[in-house]
């Protein structure tokens, strides 16, 4: 099963326009962001089991995050935007949002500075990690720079506030082609587009032009237009009724994390933001945890399955294979697990479980 | 444990400006819109349970929906409008939205007309009916009047969209009050702002605003935030975890689909909507269902629990909890179920049980 789901969910090559990297003589460099809270040990545990697997990355580790330096007063480093620019591949930990005004979340600025459009979370059951739902096999891709995230917000009058919600045929095409591009790479069966046009007829409705205009280019993809609110009503109630799903921001926010609960939450599941020239910034989406960080107690799962879907973007799928397998495996075998997992493992001892498995 | 429900979800009055109504000797007029497809089964449904319940209720019954008189043209007319103003009670059955340019869905031109600025929705396992979750008992308030509802859209230029969403003072602490209001005379214990003022801190911020300033007077009830994204993983987790959930417009009706669908579906989840001057008109929320209309397929479970809701407004608790306890001990029981539950019974049979059950 678990080979199914790796070719099913990340089993051929994770990008659209992806560009060809170094043979497997030379390094490939890769950015590293650790970030705040339990990032530094979950990033430590991604380098111990590349090391192990003798992965030929070498990481250009950069701090982005809230412990500023004094002097610069800087979360983000023009060098650490630069190192993804120039990289076009990386991986991030989770960072906290800056306190005081006029800071927006430090993940947004970097969806905004490298033009990452489209977030792809694969969401696939564990074997051996019971949940309510067996056999979760979905993947979710958000429009990533649009929509309700505008951050176009104003007062009218007193007590009268609005915010606007944009989208552009651009974007929406772009996203809705990667959908399809991923679809068809990783031998899905259906796209559904998510939307409420039935109220927002202009805006989602333009959103389901595109992806309309997308499919019929793909006619060995199914195509559905589903309604957000019967989505999710479908979702918990059956979410082998769905396969792809694309839509715009808010709703991927929202039907990520879903999905994400399906399987047992942000702990478990990866992420890989795609942006324009080829760009692949995979991460861990749960938080920093401040309460538990420093004391070997995180669990590294997310950030690890994240770094796998970079290397398959890097076609690197026998690396890929070898250490996504490894991880399942140890779930599965439940003996080393995390105390969010139920178990009593330091997080040293799961890695460690994990190079054992290699 | 139905009884705990009963006084839990709906034991006491549902209103908060209610009106005085007439005693049980003169009946009272309540509104009745059967609506389209299997709108008229399902109504008939209730009909004959609240006749053989002898409540002391009296029908004003108009067609409201889509199987115009070819005359009027109309789907919606005065008289119709005018009967839910005068009588302040009513239920509705679905109605089909109109098809042609123009044309809004008959569901939001009610709300619009008749300020029905709260939709409740009581959401609790079904004894007897399994589904991956049990004991769910939740409560959702959604503002019913505005946010991504207003209906203002523009294209800026050729392949750009916007949409406003507008949130208003007014309005906010009028669903904020209602829902403090609800969580005080029904036994709650917490109410939950959910929202996305981490992305949209105007609109969403002000709606948290306001829920914050109507908290404050009600010290025996607990408060939290909780965002969209990360309330709709906790919901699949654990719905234990929530009591009362109040919301904007579109959260709401993502958040009351989801849950429905934790406990089975729109099919089997009562709904009712607040108006200024102490209107309620229940209604069963889900479709028109045209494939099975006319056949005596129907379930008319939604409506008749939503009439349920309807006697509380009226203050007829002990006719309500025996019409309640008759459907709950009926659909508990197994023996007549309609298709949709996995039974073979008719309509017809399944009100007989019900009656029976009274
Ligand atoms: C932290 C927050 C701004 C962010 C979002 O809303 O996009 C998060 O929920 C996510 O999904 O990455
Ligand atoms: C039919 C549709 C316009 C409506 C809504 O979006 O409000 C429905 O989903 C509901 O929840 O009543």
């Amino acid at each position: 099963m678990a080979s199914q789901i790796l070719r099913r969910t990340l089993g051929s090559r994770y990008l659209a326009n992806h560009r060809t990297f170094s043979s497997a003589s030379t390094p490939i460099r890769a950015t590293l962001f650790p970030g705040d809270g339990i990032g530094p040990e979950i990033s430590e545990s991604v380098k111990q089991i590349f090391h192990a697997a003798e992965v030929p990355i070498e990481w250009e580790e950069h701090y982005v995050g809230t412990e500023i330096d004094p002097r610069t007063q800087s979360f983000l480093t023009w060098e650490s935007l630069e190192s993804v620019r120039r990289n076009k591949v990386g991986l991030k930990g989770p960072m906290a949002t800056p306190i005081g005004k006029g800071h927006r979340s430090l993940n947004l600025t970097l969806r905004k500075e490298l033009n990452l459009y489209a977030n792809v979370r694969p969401c696939y059951s564990l074997k051996g990690y019971k949940t309510r739902y067996d056999n979760v096999d979905l993947i979710t891709i958000r429009e990533n720079t649009e929509g309700e995230y505008s951050g176009l917000e104003h007062q009218v009058v007193r007590g009268v506030v609005e915010s606007l919600k944009i989208i552009t045929r651009q974007a929406s095409l772009r996203v809705a082609e990667y959908a399809f591009h991923y679809a068809k790479a990783h031998g899905r069966e259906r796209v559904s587009a998510i939307h409420k046009a039935n109220i927002m007829q202009k805006t989602d409705g333009l959103f389901l032009k595109c992806c309309r205009e997308v499919a019929e280019k793909y006619p060995e993809i199914q195509y559905e237009e589903v309604v957000i609110d019967n989505c999710c009503m479908m979702l918990v109630k059956n979410p082998a009724l769905f396969d792809v799903l694309v839509m715009p921001n808010l709703y991927g926010d929202i039907i990520s994390d879903l999905c994400a609960g399906l399987i047992g939450g942000l702990g478990l599941t990866p992420s890989c933001n795609i942006g324009e020239g080829g760009i692949a910034l995979a991460e861990a989406v749960h938080g920093s945890a401040p309460d538990i960080a420093g004391k070997n107690l995180a669990n590294p799962t997310a950030l690890l399955l994240s770094s796998v879907t970079m290397l398959r973007h890097l076609d690197l799928h026998d690396t890929a294979d070898r250490i996504q397998n490894a991880i399942l495996d140890t779930i599965a075998e439940g003996k080393y697990r995390t105390a969010d997992l139920g178990g009593s493992s330091k997080t040293t001892e799961f890695t460690k479980a994990i190079i054992d498995h290699l």
